[in-house]
Formats: structure tokens, sequence, C-alpha cells
């Protein structure tokens, strides 16, 4: 079985799918989430391990739970 | 509405809950995340904010998914 990819990767891959949903460039995303755009851009290519904190602000601006944030990754 | 408790307290809670609920002590699960004790309890006491990879070795190890692990807080 070929190995699961990077939590980092999975999670930057999640966010993107459901930034792009909500019609958010990643600008105005990484604007409505208070997060540095260069940051939101390392998160999405999955440079960046992000803390609680930060996921938390990224699921309140997509107005989804942790939980649906999550899911499937 | 009471605001709602900070998101480090609410995901410590869940720890405990899940880590008791496997039959861990503190010490022996913190062992099996490969982390320290001391920085175990701190996540448990909420004093801590957790990187996604940290979030993960614990969801590996309570043998679920990070949905399940987010689920409720």
């Amino acid at each position: 079985m070929a190995k699961r990819a990077d939590i980092s990767v999975r999670f930057g891959q999640r966010v993107r799918k459901l930034r792009k949903e909500q019609g958010y460039s990643q600008e105005n995303f990484a604007y409505a989430c208070e997060l540095d755009r260069t940051y939101m851009g390392g998160i999405e290519r999955g440079e960046r391990n992000p803390t609680l904190r930060k996921i938390e602000q990224i699921a309140d601006t997509l107005g989804i739970s942790l939980a649906e944030l999550m899911q499937g990754i």
C-alpha cells in the first residue's frame, strides 16, 4: 500500500478544496482568516504545520466545525 | 450566550475523555504518542496549542481519524 501523504499535504489540499468551493481567492481567504497570505499559501502547499488555533481560525472562516474541516483527511 | 471555552481547553478535554475511555494512564498515553509526559499534561489542561502533526500522533495512537478526534469540539 502506498504511504499516505503527509498530514500537512492532506490538510492543505482539504483547505484549498473548501476555500475554492466557497469562492474565495487565496488572498481574500487569508485576509478573512486573519492569516498572512504567504502563510496561507504555505498551508495549502502542505509546507506548514499549523497549530490548533490557526486550524480553528480556518474552520471558523469557512463556517464549519473542526470535525468537518478534518473530514476525510 | 456564554463564550465557548478556548479551543485548547476543549481539545484537551476531548483528548482526556478518549484517553480514559481506552484505559490509558496519562503517562502511558504520552509514551504511546511519543510525546513528553509533561507536554501531554499541558495538552489535557488546555495549556498547549498543539500542531497538526502532534494532533495526528494523538489520533493515530487512539486509532481514530482526525475528524473523530475533533468531533463535538
